[in-house]
């Protein structure tokens, strides 16, 4: 039996992806839409608060293509909670003027293919291990959000590498992404049993050249090369701040 | 020719997810709702006597995502008590304001390849296999389901692998279940000939990590290595009890 | 070049797999719904002449799962009476509150692989043969349907296989299929031309069970196991007689 | 770098497959319908003056099962009528009664693989080319339409092939087609570049079981079996003449 | 690890495809058309305002087809633009007319596989290589577009090529596309970490075949025979001017 890798996780993640119905928006009476974004922006209004004190984090972004108009991510202690903020929006009177298109549950991981450290410390208390479990998500004007798995088909199968095989691939991976420091923040969420990737990807930027700069540059690394399986990418601006919003949700 | 694994097959699957449909939902007036929730109680007053009686089992959970916003699964002796279900949710008011999104056809399965015993018995009169055949579906705070396929493609061909080969392979990765006894409870449903995949898989835990772990872990087995095809995976929060539904249904 | 296998080919088949559009159904005022359903017993009742008179052979099951309501599965001599029928179904009242969800166009297939008999014989007067060509359809309490195609991947290619390679491999297929007899009835149609899969596989029985039991233990014969390709598996219960008609679209 | 293929080029073809909203065609009041039908009927007369004046051909057919419920196949010299022809007909009243379920883009293609003649001719001006590149579309009583790809799958690589092996491939291809001369007509249309397969095969046959032995008989010469790959089949019945077209479209 | 090639990057690409709701257009009042159409017209004037000033660059097309009505490809120096444009269109009164039905996001790309040169200029001052990056839209007749991928599979993985290797065949590659020099105009945009595919190709000609002439030749080129994957393909004609604007819209 092969030995599986052993992951730290924190915060439960939600991306949830909606397109605007557009057209009946628009027939909405003026003031049934204003008090539809009143009570939309008392939503975000929680979730700020909650970002502030660190009991959670979240992030709007629009989306650009048809893919969705925006899409909302947020993380949180439990499963649960992100079930009930889920159900809150859905009840909100806007919610009535959006098009679900996508979604993904997962969990912020780390893996421990590249820990070192002091084996006797417990990594949750770690300062610097949480800060990346438990992270406040940036407010970069760009978001590029995709899944991925690791591909098990012929003779390209990560899950039938050894450990140090996958080590010693890993840590090249890490290399490339090291040099995008500063550039790109990158949070990595497992969805192994909550979703049908087995990683979401979302990653943070004020360039927004620089997504592709990195995910092109990791694609020739034989982990992506050979190993990496890609879902749907997703790119988007940031949706911050009530007068962003109006200007977004303005007809 | 190649020997097929003998199964055992217990109370036939019914999972069935559902999206409501908020907006027709919140303009229904507020008696009509109401009806329509008494009459869906009462439906599922009758599946909890059933429960109860153990002439049947059910679950209800929420679905995290935009996959489903409920899941309910049922378990019954035949498969035309499925169907009559079925239909008679159909016809329930309420399921007017549902979207039906996914749904899963099969049999509670136990597989021989584990099995060892006395061999004059019937596996059947067996109180500790009837009890996995018919089992009570338990009311952990989590789900998770997912289909899968065993892999036939290329050198990873299951079914050309002789009995021997399947029986250690299955060995192994029963012992992974196994470190996870008292912490997920695992039921597997067969549906070769009933549904897509070969069989479905639905966990319960009361510590929804467990899914990502267990599901992570089994993933470095060979026979999830090389030999698993799995579908889409769907996870929630127990909805068990008139208040936790009021709360959920409230608009 | 390739030897083909020669079929003989017999009534033509349309399986006509459709939900109903309950809520819609229900709004209908009540004579209206029992009007439509009195013209939709009397093209079941042209059907049922057919039938007895043997100048074709139809049959209604309920189908499990959110996949269909209800199939309606119709042999013909003709493609173009198939043609007719479907044209005369989606003009009933009671079409309008019908969801078409899938379909399929084939013709009863017997393939040489297995023949043997008299050379000199014309097969279609030989009254064993005309009987699995032109067959009654059973009113057995369950069915099963499932397209099908043979591999052409890689070193699991079917059809660069020689013909005596291929009858062997049917041969062996052919005795699992015959262990079944007097428990599942099996009509193979042929769909290569018609339809997108090769063939279309549709199995009556009285104990659903066996339906697993079949698909499952052919997946460990090498026809199934390298060659088979398998589409959606459907699965219902007879929808036979006013009575269970009545019973099933009264809301 | 390999030699392709020559191709000759002639008519642009649109394939568009439409469904009835029966419905909704139902509800339509009599004499609406009736001129909705009569400005169609305009419609059809002018395709069938390009068809008589040879300026073009077309034909229409229903399809059975529920991919569609009839096609009309357009050839034009350019792709800009093609493209008007299109626009024309979503204008008509009809069009809001249909639902379009598929449609395919290419051009007459024959292929350089069989040909030999004399090399100082310019094929354009040989009579024989010209008829088959221009055709008349026939009026058989059944059309069968399949898209195809040559595939480019590990070893079994079409565009790999150098042009030898691809000729003789082709040749042995061509044969079985010539043993269905008078029974089975084919058009050969190519879409590279135009829509999302490589070729669009058109049959027309006055008895229906042809496409079926037909390509099942190609499916063993190692043309198909090695390198193609199909898309979805259509098979319908000739839709030719308003009386035909009124009890098609009566309700 | 392997060398990515160096790519230079110009403006941002949106292609929007929509299909138009034409029986809800037609019912319509006359006026409110044409008050519609008038706005959609000053948002294209706008777009041609910055195509004049070269502060951007965008085309309209037809598509031929039931994949789309037309096309709206629009350039712009940050991914903000696009954004904001998007957004803007989907405000417009018409948009509510239309059906979205695919979107491409991309930036346009020089690869530096064939790149010579001065290494010591900066490529971005080269006008050739401006002119190459911020182009201005030709007004073709026709238009062909397609996303595609570079394939990562068994033996035939582009990225697992050395840069040498990937030059080399690449080389080749562009060797048939200079022959097509003033016949078709061929834009490449990068999509990697912005869209589902690695790249997408926009091709203009006033002779629609060269688009076919073009794709199919290279397909025998090895770096598409075994390394190309290729998506969905669109052709279309120009749909320029209000002239060609009123005819295509008019009902």
């Amino acid at each position: 039996m092969n030995e599986a890798a052993q992951t730290l996780d924190g915060w439960y993640a939600l991306h949830d992806f909606r397109s605007m119905d557009w057209p009946t928006w628009k027939l909405l009476p003026q003031e049934e839409r204003q008090a539809a974004l009143d009570e939309f922006y008392g939503f975000v209004e929680k979730l700020n608060t909650a970002h502030v004190e660190h009991t959670g984090s979240h992030a709007i972004y629009t989306v650009v293509g048809q893919k969705a108009d925006f899409m909302l991510m947020i993380l949180r202690p439990t499963m649960d909670e992100l079930q009930q903020l889920e159900l809150e929006f859905n009840k909100l009177a806007i919610a009535a003027y959006t098009i679900p298109t996508y979604s993904y549950v997962s969990v912020v991981e780390l893996s421990n293919y590249l820990a070192g450290g002091n084996s006797n410390e417990d990594p949750y208390e770690n300062p610097h291990v949480r800060k990346r479990l438990y992270p406040e998500l940036p407010r970069s004007q760009y978001v590029c959000f995709y899944p991925m798995d690791k591909r098990r088909q012929g003779d390209d199968n990560w899950y039938m590498l050894n450990m140090d095989s996958r080590k010693e691939l890993m840590r090249s991976h890490g290399q490339i992404g090291r040099t995008y420091a500063g550039k790109v923040k990158q949070i990595i969420t497992g969805s192994v049993g909550f979703d049908d990737w087995e990683w979401g990807v979302t990653l943070f930027a004020d360039d927004v050249l620089q997504f592709k700069k990195l995910v092109y540059e990791m694609r020739f690394d034989e982990v992506s090369a050979r190993y990496g399986e890609f879902g749907s990418f997703y790119v988007g601006t940031l949706l911050e701040g009530n007068e962003k919003m109006d200007e977004f949700f303005r007809v």
